[in-house]
């Protein structure tokens, strides 16, 4: 396995593989790997001749007051898990290596990147976008692999490559989960016992939500947000940032008076939530394709 | 020569050229080609395998008052000057092959995009930025080339570049003149024999900047901008729109007080002007090495 600290480096393992004709599938993450990762490398190893994992806390897609600091690291075992899959190039830049100076160029994606975790964390998608740009320029990847626990940022990530006509497919996964459901995360780890088991209340109000839309198309928007908020309200003492079901991958809200299926016809929706178990942010969602939940009713 | 109307056409021959590991030498334009773009496709075919050029006429970096429908266009003759030149593949898509839908993403870079024609064509920047990055996705070349006559779109495209690891060397070409030294530019078309005569007096008057300042090395920012300005207004009708004197790439202004050689070492800096003759708006400028205007004193 090739370990490139240096965007040089990088730059001629690239190279070599393209000028063998050879396909690259990659994984961009923050490090500190878990299940959900490892997914991603092995669909990643799966589908590509060459497997390029980067790993890299970017500073540009943390807020002022967020976990930046403390986000949690392990290199040596990150590369071990690597190397499990199968991975053929790790890129671990330093931020000097990856910043030199204050960069001048900004991207923003509207609308997709407005609400839900756009909303709470201002600034933090445009971070995303341009990690993800540098990151797709210098890997020059065939396919890139993102989790759907980040539901909006694979969103915002698939406007960027179609409105910048990036040449790369992006392949989203689904969540992994723990056996009693709580979405992996590597910030999982900051959980206390009594969080961490609150924490699945977050999953389970979802499956909830899924099971009462089938038995009732007819819901509307604010009745599925109640379901899942009083759930989380009665059984946590969690915060909640946001509960919200918006259209997917647009993100814009659905009529709020009719019922969804009714308002979607054959479209996705999604119900993204964001809850604080102390200063902890937790994420989840589930996305609903109209007519799955029609036939299931 | 090869003429692509889709993305799809243009992706499939960039896909042959870099297979067979063929350099791409590129050229994006406006169309209506004149000696300038000459020079730019004849550098391409001088450095590379494969010569590529756009011709956009790209609407999102005009503004609601510019001359985009006016804009002069000349398919036919574009096409055989293009043959002339070398050229292996031209790139010309409709608006609707570009833009599909309206484009959510955008790109800024701040500071060197703010001043000259950034301030006077709010937006004009953010509108090359998009689509100079849309059409390095879709050329993936090895080295882009561009006329210095647009000294700050070459700045802002470089700075763009470093700032998101584009794989591509931009190269900057010098501006082509008029015997009588008008800058080239396809907006000449536009001017009245009595304007065009007039218009010489941009090049003639950055000249004469030039040759004072290979006298007087101690000259201030303000008496290079008065010489210049004191010109085109004594013997011009035309309408001042800017004459600026700033640090070069950087595109910031240079200490006022002091005098030019001291105040800038050894650095680069730019008298760029903006000039408009009726409705027709003409830009030109001088690039200065503060070590050769030393050198020449």
């Amino acid at each position: 396995m090739n370990i490139c600290r240096t965007k040089q480096q990088l730059k001629l393992a690239v190279k070599e593989a393209k000028g063998q004709g050879k396909t690259i599938g990659f994984v961009p993450t923050m490090g500190y790997l878990h299940e959900g990762h490892a997914s991603l490398l092995r669909a990643a190893r799966e589908e590509n001749d060459i497997v390029v994992l980067s790993i890299f806390v970017n500073p540009m897609q943390f807020g002022p007051n967020e976990d930046l600091d403390r986000y949690p690291r392990d290199e040596q075992r990150d590369v071990a898990l690597a190397a499990q899959c199968g991975t053929d190039i790790v890129f671990i830049p330093s931020v000097q290596e990856m910043y030199p100076s204050k960069p001048l160029t900004s991207i923003k994606v509207a609308e997709v990147s407005e609400r839900l975790c756009g909303a709470s964390r201002p600034g933090h998608f445009d971070g995303v976008g341009l990690v993800v740009s540098k990151l797709f320029h210098l890997v020059e990847p065939t396919r890139a692999y993102f989790g759907l626990k980040d539901a909006q940022q694979v969103a915002v990530i698939e406007q960027m490559v179609a409105d910048l006509d990036m040449n790369v497919e992006i392949v989203p996964c689904p969540i992994v989960r723990e056996p009693d459901g709580l979405a992996l995360s590597s910030r999982n780890v900051y959980l206390s016992a009594i969080q961490r088991s609150e924490a699945t209340v977050l999953s389970e109000s979802l499956s909830e939500l899924a099971n009462a839309l089938k038995l009732n198309g007819a819901m509307t928007p604010a009745q599925c947000i109640e379901l899942v908020t009083d759930n989380i309200k009665e059984k946590t003492s969690g915060d909640i940032d946001y509960v919200e079901l918006l259209e997917y991958p647009a993100l814009m809200p659905v009529p709020a008076h009719e019922g969804l299926l009714d308002a979607l016809a054959d479209r996705k929706f999604i119900v993204a939530l964001a809850v604080r178990f102390g200063s902890t942010r937790l994420i989840d969602n589930a996305l609903f394709h109209v007519e799955e939940v029609i036939e299931r009713v």
